[in-house]
């Protein structure tokens, strides 16, 4: 059996489960969903899991282990963004079903039990949330989302009692966190590390916290043939000495990400100085305290800047989501399993939020990342090889099996 | 009879000839043109003028001199952007009426015909055209543009026959070389050089020329979490490099101004790193050599940003207009007279284009500055006091007392 080959005909098959043939498109208690769950138990199925979806909508496939063992988990979301890859989310799935395939055709009985779950929703797509299956796995799960509507005025309550979900009991699904020995989720990398580190695979260390500032400089228009360059306050020459002195101090930090993505200019005219530019500031690091540090140093390049330029500086953080770092013992034994087939797999963050990042309220987490064409993720030409997901797929086994059930 | 006090009444009144309240909105051929006509008229028969609208809808007010003498013209626009100002334009022409009133009453004769001419549009905003008038007069005239349309689909041409102009006949209106002494505009600076002098006039060495180019980053577009600082070529750090640079650079520079005004960046969005930036640099300079100098410092300081930041530059010029240098004896002439009123009135180049630029292709010109509130124009704040005006009026009546016949 070529692991790899399967995993790349399993992930070519289920991406017809779309919106549309560009790319894929699937968001969550759609048409497309259901379609997509009813591959998913045949995997399960072919993996000797018993399947149920829960009442969030997460399919559960459980392979039972001895008598009152603990559960560790195995995770990832069947959603896509639109007309995004045929990897990201869905891979993960694939790749821990087959793990415990390949395990079960070895002969492998597991001291714990393991399921796979198929969390209905990450990307946050069709309603303006996210993670509802993990975080009522973790007991943090907030009602008040399910009033939350989609575009067409569906509530989320609505589309998931519609699938076959109970948005009543899905604060129940709340797991003992005493009887889960912990969580794994395997992804492609979405980014450029491996590629660049020649590597299959990677081991995360833990998953970026995220900031996100807006930040406003404000100076006076003018005309731009009238007013003399000494007498001018212009907004949009500060945000550029801002703009790269963020980003050349950034480069000097240890794991840590922060990038201008989106700008508007007033007045934004040709012939006319800018008045004011308003520009978002992202900040995401490995710790939550170097991520701290560089809010502080942006700060005072601003207020340096302002006072330079002759112009007004305000910076203020709209949004704020902590590190989660993913648990040592776990990532010490992954390390160990996916450096049998890939020698010094590299060890690095992850700086796109996961499933996992709610999984660390229940229980230990830990992730692998799989080389991906590129770095390219949430488009069409997403992809990754048979042969790296075949590298994925012998690490989980032998993570699986070198897991001690005790190891809390 | 206190001349600025009464320039200011008339600015008031006119400033009705309006679409609405907020600030000044009057187009050419109108029926708010036409109200600005019909007191013009008035204001012209006051300083005893013969008044004719020719037919390019320039009203045209003359004082005969003596029999065979050249012309010396004072012109200015009667339209306004939309929600513009009460000065911009057409101050020049309640200035020259006041002049002509003021050499009147004094009993003045002088040795030439003088014309006060309203042109109908300089400013541009209703059709995508501008100085019909006054290239009518200097032989300039297109008459492609009588097929422009206004928003509305009304044809250029359309629009001033109804207005009682004759489209056919604007080509003829070229005016004799030989004939015309020379032209005068006086406009407010609209920019903040006479204030921080402190002084209430200002004389015009010449009209900047102007170019404009598109300039392009490219480099890649990724997720602002997983790909690392030294993987990223931004395109918007390369173009922030490149702001500042020209920024900083322009101020080295003598009578230019450099403006990136304009700036659309893809994708921008909060989460992705910038892949491409359009934006658009504006050079405006009182030299042609200057600015051809400056647009290539420009384009070695984008290939410099390239290379340094690993992005593609592009930079294309989409427009070009040479600079006009005012006629020296002219900037003499109107120096004395303007000095004796307002001492060590400073001379300083025009940035923005004026009826003058479109006139210079008929005869030497000269242009008078008053001073403005803030340098604020093309918006309800603009201001000039009745003091100020009052100073323009003696010095443009100077001014053509001191002017012999013969300059030329």
């Amino acid at each position: 059996m070529n692991w790899g080959q399967c995993a790349q005909n399993r992930l070519s098959e289920i991406a017809a489960c779309s919106v549309d043939a560009t790319g894929v498109t699937r968001f969550p208690f759609t048409p497309q969903h259901a379609a997509a769950l009813d591959v998913i138990r045949l995997w399960m199925s072919q993996a000797g899991l018993q399947i149920h979806m829960d009442a969030a909508g997460t399919l559960v496939g459980r392979k039972e282990g001895p008598k009152g063992a603990p559960s560790f988990l195995i995770g990832s979301h069947q959603d896509s963004v639109r007309n995004g890859g045929k990897y990201d989310g869905i891979m993960g799935v694939v790749l821990g079903c087959l793990a415990l395939e390949k395990l079960m055709s070895d002969g492998v009985a597991l001291p714990f039990s393991v399921e796979i779950l198929a969390f209905a929703d990450e990307e946050g797509v069709r309603f303006p949330t996210a993670l509802m299956g993990p975080r009522a796995l973790a007991g943090t799960f907030d009602p008040a989302i399910l009033d939350m509507m989609d575009k067409d005025g569906v509530s989320l309550r609505t589309a998931l009692a519609r699938f076959g979900g109970d948005p009543d009991c899905v604060a129940s699904l709340a797991r003992d966190p005493a009887k889960t020995l912990g969580y794994l989720e395997v992804h492609i990398e979405q980014g450029p590390v491996l590629e660049a580190k020649d590597s299959a695979l990677g081991v995360v260390t833990g998953i970026c916290g995220i900031e996100r500032n807006t930040v406003t400089f404000t100076g006076d228009t003018g005309h731009a043939g009238t007013v003399p360059m000494d007498s001018r306050r212009d907004a949009l020459v500060a945000a550029s000495d801002f703009i790269s002195a963020i980003h050349d101090a950034a480069k000097q930090a240890t794991d840590l990400r922060a990038t201008v993505g989106a700008l508007s200019l007033h007045p934004n005219v040709v012939n006319a100085i800018p008045r004011a530019v308003e520009l978002t500031l992202e900040i995401r690091a490995l710790s939550d305290a170097v991520r701290d540090d560089f809010a502080r140093l942006a700060r005072s390049l601003g207020e340096a800047t302002s006072e330079d330029r002759h112009v007004g500086f305000s910076m203020q953080r709209t949004y704020e989501q902590s590190a989660v770092p993913c648990n040592d013992d776990l990532i010490d034994t992954l390390s160990t399993a996916a450096g049998a087939i890939c020698p010094a797999a590299p060890h690095l963050p992850s700086g796109a939020t996961h499933d996992a990042s709610a999984m660390a309220d229940l229980c230990p987490i830990s992730m692998l990342f799989v080389r991906c064409k590129d770095g390219v993720s949430h488009k069409p030409e997403e992809f990754a090889t048979s042969d790296d997901m075949d590298a994925a797929i012998q690490a989980i086994a032998d993570f699986l099996k070198a897991l001690n059930a005790n190891f809390r």
